[in-house]
């Protein structure tokens, strides 16, 4: 069969469980949003300098874990028959948390917010960390009209914390000096 | 004349047709978008590798027609000088099936979900094909208020099949296998 | 202290004055936005050719600014104690407007629209573009709902035109012709 069906050119799309939305809807809105991010992600792998070569197994990894809260978003509250695949006990924040703990020992200690930039992979990693909270920020629209998998948005928060840690660890890694804000207050205790 | 006119600083702004709307209006967040993905369709020509540079003619193609769409977009339903441009006799989109069913011979047979990505060059079409998506949506959320030109529609619509179909085989071109997204069930038939 | 701090796993969170607002609120989306463009311009500073590495500075510059601008747009309406820290008498819309008119006159004159494109560069600041009229947009959909900070409003309309003057140079530098949408009329006067 063909990938091209014809049968969303009027603007209606099926979900898991079979409802048939605009694809306007949040829903469609949250995971679209992932399938960004996670496209987003696929780009950072590919452009890994030698010496961030490092972060693509978890980087990977990461890819894996959106599609499945792709795949939860995409069920319809209606739907019986499929199960949320990120469930409490698979502890995937956990991990990021672990991550985030040892990359902030390498870098060299803030109060200050930093510009987002650096080397090639640090910068590309602050766009993923802003394009994962412009996810989250569409995931959060969607819970205000319709249950969602709490683990799939405790995820995501922790994931773009993540992104801030790895930016800044790529920096280490590549050897360029992180910019300070110059209007910042101290901000990070 | 300046290309800068200072008269949109209260956030109003001009279409085709002469209606004032504020820059937030569906309309123009739907060719704004198409205006970004026109953007990034650049960005993915200027990369392109030495082996996937065969892409260069149809993408530059595909942001002339881009910029078609935005056009028809940008035309009030209250306007009656401006006709649009892209019309069913164009058959854009069965340029694009063509495109879609090319490729899909020269690559691996899948049934799984694939990971966004593979080489530099395949990670930006998958970046891209999400990104027509976007604009999509945005264009279905106008559609729900107001008359679109539907073979705009059917057109982005198509785009981001056409996006998967070449991300695959620019990882062929670049001799890079996709890897499978683990959890996937059986879903392309 | 950890940067993360668990406490936006249910969607919401604070603003400057202490407001507790759903993440999907149109101010955070608006600042959300601003820190993506900040983050897209940190990738184009890491990328820059050998001939556009003289947009490093002013680009640098522009972080810090985009900074100021989201510390602006995060301040509730209902705060008393955070002064806007972009004012008029900074006149950065005016720094800008006279980068646009020595930009605008090292490039051929156009009367079209040209395709969003051409060297690494350049193509990537004309995403920057598309990505400032996206926050622009988010910023006009805050301000129909509250007061916002004028100034920064208009900055950021100015620096989609800088983007574009920018773009442009950029090709100049590179040696690379723009080309020409073709089914155009003349809009540039
Ligand atoms: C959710 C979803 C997505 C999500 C994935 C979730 C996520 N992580 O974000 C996103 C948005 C990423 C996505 C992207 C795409 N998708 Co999609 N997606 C779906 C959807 C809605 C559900 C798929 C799913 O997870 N099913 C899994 C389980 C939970 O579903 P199930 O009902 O229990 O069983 C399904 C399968 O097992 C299958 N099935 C049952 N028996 C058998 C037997 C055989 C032999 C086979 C092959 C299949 C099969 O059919 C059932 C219905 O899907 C389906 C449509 C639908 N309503 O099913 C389209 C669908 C699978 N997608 C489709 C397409 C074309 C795509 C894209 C190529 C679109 C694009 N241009 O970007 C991309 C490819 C992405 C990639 N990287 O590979 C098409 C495939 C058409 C085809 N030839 O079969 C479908 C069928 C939609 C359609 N147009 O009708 N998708
Ligand atoms: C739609 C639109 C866009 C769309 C294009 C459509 C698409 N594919 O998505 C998008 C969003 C991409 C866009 C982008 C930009 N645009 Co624009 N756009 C317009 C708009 C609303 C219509 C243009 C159009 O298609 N007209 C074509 C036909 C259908 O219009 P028409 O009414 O029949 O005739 C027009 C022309 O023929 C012209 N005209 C008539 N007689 C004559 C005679 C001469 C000698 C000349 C030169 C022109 C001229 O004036 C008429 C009115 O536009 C105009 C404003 C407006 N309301 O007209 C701005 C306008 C052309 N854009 C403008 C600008 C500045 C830009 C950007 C640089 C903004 C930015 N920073 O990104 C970019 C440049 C993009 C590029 N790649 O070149 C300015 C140009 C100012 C100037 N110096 O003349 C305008 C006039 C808006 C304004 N600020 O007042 N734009
Ligand atoms: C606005 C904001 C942002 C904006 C910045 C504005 C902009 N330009 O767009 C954006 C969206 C970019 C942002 C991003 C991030 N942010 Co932020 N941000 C804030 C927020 C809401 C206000 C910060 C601010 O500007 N304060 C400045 C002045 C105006 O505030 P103030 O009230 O007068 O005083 C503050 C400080 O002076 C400080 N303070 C007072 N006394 C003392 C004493 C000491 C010793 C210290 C260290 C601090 C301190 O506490 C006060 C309250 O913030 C705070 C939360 C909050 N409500 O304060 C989080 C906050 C600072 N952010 C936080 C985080 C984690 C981040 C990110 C890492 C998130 C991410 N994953 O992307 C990034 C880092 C970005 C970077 N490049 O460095 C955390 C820091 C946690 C920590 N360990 O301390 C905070 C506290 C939010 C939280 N989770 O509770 N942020
Ligand atoms: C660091 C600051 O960023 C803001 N914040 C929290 N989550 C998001 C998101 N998804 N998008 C944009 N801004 C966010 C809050 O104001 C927080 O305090
Ligand atoms: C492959 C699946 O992607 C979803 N889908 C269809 N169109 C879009 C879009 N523009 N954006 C995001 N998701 C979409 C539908 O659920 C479809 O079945
Ligand atoms: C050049 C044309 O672009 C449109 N325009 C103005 N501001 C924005 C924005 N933020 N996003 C998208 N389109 C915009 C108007 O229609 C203007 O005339
Ligand atoms: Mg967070
Ligand atoms: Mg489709
Ligand atoms: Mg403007």
């Amino acid at each position: 069969m063909k990938i091209y069906t014809r049968t969303g050119d009027k603007g209606k799309t099926r979900i898991i469980g079979n409802d048939v939305l605009y694809k306007s809807d949040k829903r469609i809105e949250s995971y679209g949003s992932v399938d960004e991010l996670n496209s987003l992600v696929g780009v950072i792998i590919a452009n890994l300098s030698d010496k961030t070569a490092v972060f693509a197994p978890e980087l990977t990894e990461i890819q894996q874990l959106l599609f499945d809260c792709g795949t939860d978003l995409a069920i319809s509250q209606n739907d019986t028959k499929h199960e949320f695949i990120f469930t409490e006990d698979h502890k995937y924040a956990d991990w990021l948390e672990k991550k985030i703990d040892e990359y902030s020992e390498k870098v060299p200690k803030i109060q200050k917010f930093i510009l987002p930039g650096g080397s090639k992979t640090a910068s590309s990693l602050h766009l993923a960390r802003t394009v994962t909270r412009r996810a989250e920020r569409n995931i959060v629209a969607l819970l205000q009209e319709e249950p969602i998998n709490d683990e799939v948005l405790k995820f995501i928060n922790r994931l773009s914390d993540y992104f801030f840690a790895a930016a800044r660890y790529a920096n280490v890694l590549d050897g360029v000096d992180d910019i300070q804000y110059r209007n910042s207050k101290p901000v990070f205790r």
